[in-house]
Formats: C-alpha cells, structure tokens, sequence
C-alpha cells in the first residue's frame, strides 16, 4: 500500500423525497445562487418545481442557466462565468447528471480566476480556490456529486480534458434514487458502464498488498451488475437504484483508490472517442475497455486473474491462467452486450480514419509535449493505437 | 436501505514518516495546543519527540496532559477541561489509541460547556459546538480516529456510556503503520475483535436492500481475519498492519452503515462488563458477540447464513440453515481464540456475581428510565441477561 492523504468532505442526503431539503442545505452558504441544469427534463419532470418552491421557502434567490450538454462545453461554461460575476453570485447548485455537475465545477473554478479556465484543463496547473458547488444527481454515473474531478469539452479544438482537486468536491449532493425512474434505458447503461470503469480503473494496479480496497472494488462491482440486471428488468425498481446510486458514488469518492497507483488509461482513451464523436462516455468506455485489457492482459496476469476469479466469478481450475483471465474479459464484455452497449468503435459509428490522431492526442499535450497514459501499463502512443485498433 | 445524511471531514494522512507532518498540519488551525496521551509508551519510542519537534518546527506550542487510561477516566476529562479553559486552548492532539482519542473528545465537548460535560453522556442531549480534535493513532482499534463517537468511563458511578456527534469527528488523523510494531501481542487482538465488531454491528440488521454495504461488511470483514492472521505470526509486517490500520478506520466511519438501521447490542453489553471489570473492551467484545448470536440467530436465520457462507467461508450444502449459521458463529469463535481472547466470561475473570446488575443497567439510562438495546432483536433485560448467562 502506498502512503496516501485523503478527505472527502461531500455531504452525501439520500433517499425518498430528499430534493426538499436543498433550500436548508443551500441557506447556510448563500443567499442568492446560479441553478445550473440541462435540456430541460427537471422541468418537464417536476423537479424544477420542487426544487425552486423549497429554494424561495428558505428564502433563497436565484439565477438559471440551463441548456447543459452531454460532454459539457467551454462556451457554455464560460457564459456560466460572466453570469456568476455580473450578477455577484457565489454559489452554484447543479441539478442533473455528471455533465451539469462538472459544468457547474468548471464554472466554480473560473469564476474567482483572472484568465481563460481552459488554461487549468490544458496545462493541469493548480488551482488555488473555487466557488462552493452543491448537487441535486439526477443520473448516478459519473460519480461527479462526491469526487474531486471534472471534464470538459473544447468544442472549438476538439480537445475533452479532465481535471481535479479536492477543492472541487461539492459541498453537499442530494441524491433520490424515485429520480432514476423516467431515465432512458440507454442513460442506465452508460451510466453503470461509467462507474465500473471508475472502480476499474483504479483496480488495476501495481501496487501490491492493497487487500482493503481490492475486496471493497470487487465487492461494488459485483453489487452493480447484479443490481444493473434487476433495473434491466424492472425500470421503476427503488432498491436497485438505491444500489446503484450508492455504488456510483463510492465506485468515485475516492475511497477505492486508497493507497493505489491508480490507471486512466480507457477513460483517457475514451475522451478521445467523445472529443471527436460526441459518444456517450459510457458507451465509449464499453468498448474502449475490453479491447484494452485484451491488449495488456498477458504482461500481468496475476490481476486479471483475481478480477476474472472474484469480479466475474469465473471458477474451476486456475492452471490455465490465460484462459481464466481471457474468460473473466469475455464475461465483462458480455455485460456490457447484456447493458445494450456496443462491443466496437464500428457499433458507435467510428472507423479506422482518425486513430492516429486519437492516439496521439491521447498521449500528448496540447501544446505537443507528451502525456503520460494509463498506470498498469505505461502506454505508448503504438500502445493507444493498438487499444484502438483491437475494438474496430 | 434508508434514507440516510452522511459526511466525514476527517482528513486521514496515511503511510510510512507521516507523523512528521503534524506540525504543518496542525498550523491552520492554532498555535497552541493541548498534547493528549497515555501512560508515557510514546515517551519511550520516540514518538512524542518527533511529534514535539514538528509542532516546535511549526511554531506550534503545546500544554501536555498525559495519563490516560483504557477505558478513560471522567476525572481525567475533567482536568484537561479545566487545563484547557486556564491556558485558553482551543484545539487538542491526541497521540494514543482510541482512549486517549475518545478522552480528547470528551474534553473537546467540555471545554465550551457550561455544565458538567457527564450530563451529555448521561442524557444523549445534543451538543452545540466542541473543540477540533485531531490524533496520531497508535492502535488501530477503535476507529475514533474518524468516527464521531467517543466512550468514557464515570469511575465513581461504575458507568461506561458512549456519545456521537459529527461534531467530533477529528479534523485530521494521521496513520503510521509502522508505529504499530511495538504493541503487545494482547493489544492486537483486543483491536482486531473491536474493528470486527464495528461491522457486524451495523451488518446484523433488519433493512433490506442492503447490497453495497453488505459486500463492503463482508470483504473489509474477510480482509481483516486474513491479515490479522498474518501479523499473528509475523508481529512487523508492514503491509499487513497498512491493511489492519485501513480496515479499521473503514469499519467505523460510518460509511459501513449507510441506510441501515444498526444494532450495537453487543458493543453495550461489553460496555457493562468494562465499566465493573475494567476489562479490555475487545476481549469483552469476544466473549459477548458469539453468545449474542447463539441468543438470537434461529429468529434471524437468513442474516447468519449470509455471515457464516460470505463472511466465515462456509461451503457445501444450505439445506440445514441452522447447521449453517451455527458453523459461521463457531468459525467466528475460533478465530478470536486463534487471536489468543477468551471465550468465556469465567475466562475474563467474571463469575455470575453481578450479571443481573450488568442487564438492568444495560437496559436503562442512569435515571432508571428504559434505555433501548439491540437492533436485530430488540433485547429487553431477560435477554441481556440470558446474553450474559450464555457467555458464563
């Protein structure tokens, strides 16, 4: 185990009916904030309501700005920011899935900076304050409502950069699973692929003697699929979402991470595919991933194996090692099938025409200088490549 | 699974040399401090002269008060309260295990209150604010570290009650497992069977749909039986006290417990025991919780099935469920004797003298008014006391 720091001060209120409070949670921090918000869909649901009426009880103003992509963007972003100063506000409340949540985060870190906040996203620099964020999830998936991170999207320069501190942790998510129900099936599927990919990604690790937080990610991973195949049957279903929120949210908290070198290879990988295609994330790291643990598996068997063993519950004899880690793959892809996903870029309408560049994006800056990727593996821009071209 | 309201501020640095760090992490805060700890053992290691020199370092002056027991002591409490108040501190270090941890909890709730600080243990009225505590752990045991929970023991009255608040979660811990080296072999066990406890607590419970922290309960527990093994025969291996140390600090957190409704039983009825005996409060624990379960387990089968076949590792067969979850509690009971505890009261020195005194007080508050126990099962005083007469 690795020494490592660790805080997460999100204040996490879930359950039925919890969206009421916000206007309490809200008044201790601010008197007038940005409600910052998607296509529409609070409105339509009622959530908007709800969520304004509770504001104005506690005596709470706002401002709106709506109209959040999937892959949220810079522009909007930067409006997000002359909107804050003009109107003198401090605070924002996010209401819907990791999208707003991370426009909201961005916005959060730009308002209170003299330059340009793509500058943090194009050169990691640190960031030395930021607006207090709150969240109302409205899709569990990205794990945005309790983690350190954002992505954002460059539309202008194609360029999908993540960045994070711990500064950026919301002060407090309110998370109703009654929400999950009027999701689209597809949402479900890219939302479950996400935060697998989230516990994965940190799963898959040289560090050794990482026996808590191995048990712990096998115990959530196996705790969404099960409860992914329950929802797949029965949309409206409250328990397996409470499963599922709950699990979005430790799968990217930070906790399975503790003491790990941590990897980001796919869903760097991934961001590539969005910053292009505009893909669903989910979507994208269900195909980017099995192509890339099929790329990497015979240089470190031994964790493929315990993932195929005590993830995928691959059983048997165990002196085939190949063979048990290439069948604990297998399974994982045909999750994914199970979810609805694509299993290749061809199944989300990519071809062979920009994997170079994609590959070279992943693994550079943008002003040129190399970036590292992935932690398992140290990939190479050959290695990108190779990942790329295994999920045509 | 319940509704539920979560946060933990405690910020927990981690690994090898960390203790180094106390000085600038304790700076923001104050400049002046109250240094709490035990009998003198870090005196001898060391430990208190790096922790001196980082705070000197720091500019951080310090006011000691050492001396305090397991099981710690009101009249302790008292005077630091009153140290504090003369020498107008306003944040408190503890370096010890989870007495001297909860002893600086108390005195944080004490120093900004008016009363007797007792009243709050004694009534469970809520507090209004308390001093910031932070610790150097050196036993993981307890998990005060990052719990908002603090037990003290009123001497004079023979009373061992315990009190929470998020308020008293310390603002930061710090966690060197190689500070862990020099225990006696006793404290190891004794702090293996009181982290084992602070799960099953919260897994024995009657919420349903409760696969996330199922499966987290399960594989902290697992993690914790197989490491603990190792350090059974290999008393400094580092890895093995990095995943102790972790585990324990996860299993009281409060993140184990999340829309489950808890039990705590066990932890009550043991607490009867320390406050007559003065017993360590895992061997306590030991002796108590497999005679809980052989009370209550043909009510409750489904739940010790899932114990004895996730946790305890019972194959074959489920056609007898009651075959089965008495071989988990067995399995249970063995692994703490392997630990080196006892299995009988008779083996803590406790005959049947006082075991109708110990079930009425832990089923009533001091002022004789009923006090509830249990959460599986609600235990009234017969129970407690056949709970007792079990472990005889």
């Amino acid at each position: 185990m690795l020494n490592f720091d660790y805080s997460n001060k999100t204040r996490i209120v879930f359950g039925k009916g919890t969206e009421t409070q916000v206007g309490s949670l809200v008044k201790p921090y601010a008197e007038k904030i940005l409600l910052h918000y998607g296509g529409g869909s609070i409105k339509k649901s009622g959530l908007y309501d709800r969520v304004a009426a509770s504001l104005r009880e506690s005596g709470v103003s706002f401002v709106e700005l709506g109209g959040v992509q999937p892959n949220p963007r810079l522009s909007l972003i930067h409006q997000g920011i002359e909107l804050c100063r003009r109107e003198g506000i401090g605070f924002i409340l996010a209401v819907g899935g990791g999208s707003v949540i991370d426009s909201a985060k961005a916005i959060a870190m730009g308002v209170p900076y003299d330059g340009d906040v793509w500058d943090f996203f194009a050169t990691g620099k640190p960031i030395e304050t930021a607006l207090p964020v709150a969240t109302i999830l409205t899709l569990p998936a990205t794990g945005s409502e309790a983690s350190d991170g954002t992505v954002v999207t460059n539309e202008e320069a194609q360029l999908k950069l993540p960045y994070g501190d711990v500064i950026l942790r919301p002060v407090f998510s309110i998370m109703n699973p009654e929400l999950y129900f009027t999701l689209p099936e597809n949402q479900v599927a890219n939302g479950v692929c996400d935060m697998m990919s989230h516990i994965m990604e940190r799963y898959f690790t040289n560090t050794t003697h990482t026996d808590v937080t191995d048990g712990l990610c096998e115990s959530v991973l196996r705790t969404i699929m099960s409860n992914a195949r329950i929802l797949k049957r029965d949309h409206t279903n409250y328990d397996a979402w409470a499963e599922i929120a709950l699990a979005g949210t430790v799968a990217h908290n930070g906790l399975l991470g503790l003491g790990r070198e941590e990897d980001w290879g796919c869903h760097n990988m991934e961001h590539e595919l969005s910053a292009i295609y505009d893909v669903a994330h989910g979507a994208g790291l269900a195909v980017v991933t099995p192509a890339w643990m099929r790329h990497i598996y015979k240089e470190h068997l031994p964790i493929f194996v315990q993932f195929a063993v005590n993830v995928m519950g691959v059983g048997g004899g165990l002196r085939d090692l190949e063979a048990v880690a290439l069948e604990g793959i297998r399974r994982l892809q045909a999750f994914f099938t199970e979810m609805g996903q694509p299993s290749t870029l061809a199944g989300l309408g990519i071809d062979s025409r920009h994997l170079a560049q994609m590959a070279y994006k992943a693994t550079h800056w943008p002003d040129g200088s190399p970036k590292p990727l992935g932690g398992l593996k140290k990939l190479s821009e050959q290695d990108a490549l190779a990942v790329y071209q295994l999920a045509l």
